[in-house]
């Protein structure tokens, strides 16, 4: 499963099988993967920052799986939409680096800290 | 920048020239994106399902963009992390078909449409 | 509990008692805020809008249970930042009206359906 | 605008003269109530615990409108429901004393931390 355009087609048959497709409107499909993004948060909410980058093993498989859940929405939005995750990934670098040039962005304030 | 190991890559350099590990904890990044998530959850919160599946061009692009945010984000906290995405997803698509066999979820009620 | 004021002396005594004011940081409570949101959006993401309309009495009281969970979460971080909750309403409230004029609205398209 | 009635009358006012309960079904206002909770984690995402509890006024501000339009969106929300905020408060706080009693959570783990 490494490949996201595999991902896509188990997708497919996945939901085929299970009489899902009358579901997955990209609408309802983008509010699943807003709570999927929640239950990550969730996972997150109480600790600080530093706990946040020392999980227990039982932490980070919880967490893993949210990002798997994520990952997985993901591409069956996409699909749905008939986006090519890898394309849009490589048009919005584009954009970012065009918005957030490394040389100006050093030593600058929090406000620009984004992808 | 089709491949996740890549994207990965990628955006450590991008990080890195920016300075911007600082501010790149676990729990900062699943913050953003949730953001991101929720940015997608905008662009279709008025539309009907039916539009849903019908989006201009313009809208199609933004919604790109969107998607794309997400895909980076999740390979950025998951980098921080540790996970393996591919692996994540394997272990999570296993458990999902434990926990929702096609021959059980056939006609059955909305509250199992869950991969 | 009619009233905000009330509803924050009570979650005030409500954390105090069981040692929380530590760990409700602004920053995390708007993750709690976050998650809370999220539930609710868990309960209509497979729901027709129709459906949504006409929710059943078991929905409607895991609804209401959310719906509460936000409104309480809203209070104490209000509380925690100073903020007092009628003011910021009249003051956004009074920014929507300028941004939005009724008569301008009026069959304009969906982009402008905003409070 | 001090009560919650009076802010359900005023924007019942508000969404007549636009036009706009066509759009207000209560999934949509479940989506648009989650995209603005985000829009006040996105105020917060790259703070650290500490600076989230010393806003500037400039931040300060910015967060007071993002808490007007929850506030707004959540009372829009419980009107289309039929849900009345004050009792359905009344009664998860009355859940949460029982699922956390004080004398039991002192001093426990975070995980028992919500309200």
């Amino acid at each position: 499963m490494e490949d996201l355009m595999r991902l896509q087609a188990y997708l497919r048959d996945y939901a085929a099988e299970r009489d899902w497709d009358q579901f997955h409107s990209p609408k309802n499909l983008v509010m699943a993967l807003s709570v999927e993004a929640s239950e990550l948060v969730e996972c997150f909410q109480w600790l600080t920052e530093e706990e946040s980058r020392n999980l227990s093993d039982e932490q980070l498989s919880a967490v893993g799986d949210e990002i798997a859940d994520i990952q997985i929405y993901l591409v069956r939005l996409a699909d749905k939409l008939g986006v090519n995750i890898p394309d849009a990934v490589a048009q919005k670098t584009k954009k970012n680096e065009a918005k957030y040039p490394a040389e100006k962005v050093r030593g600058s304030s929090k406000k620009y800290t984004e992808y």
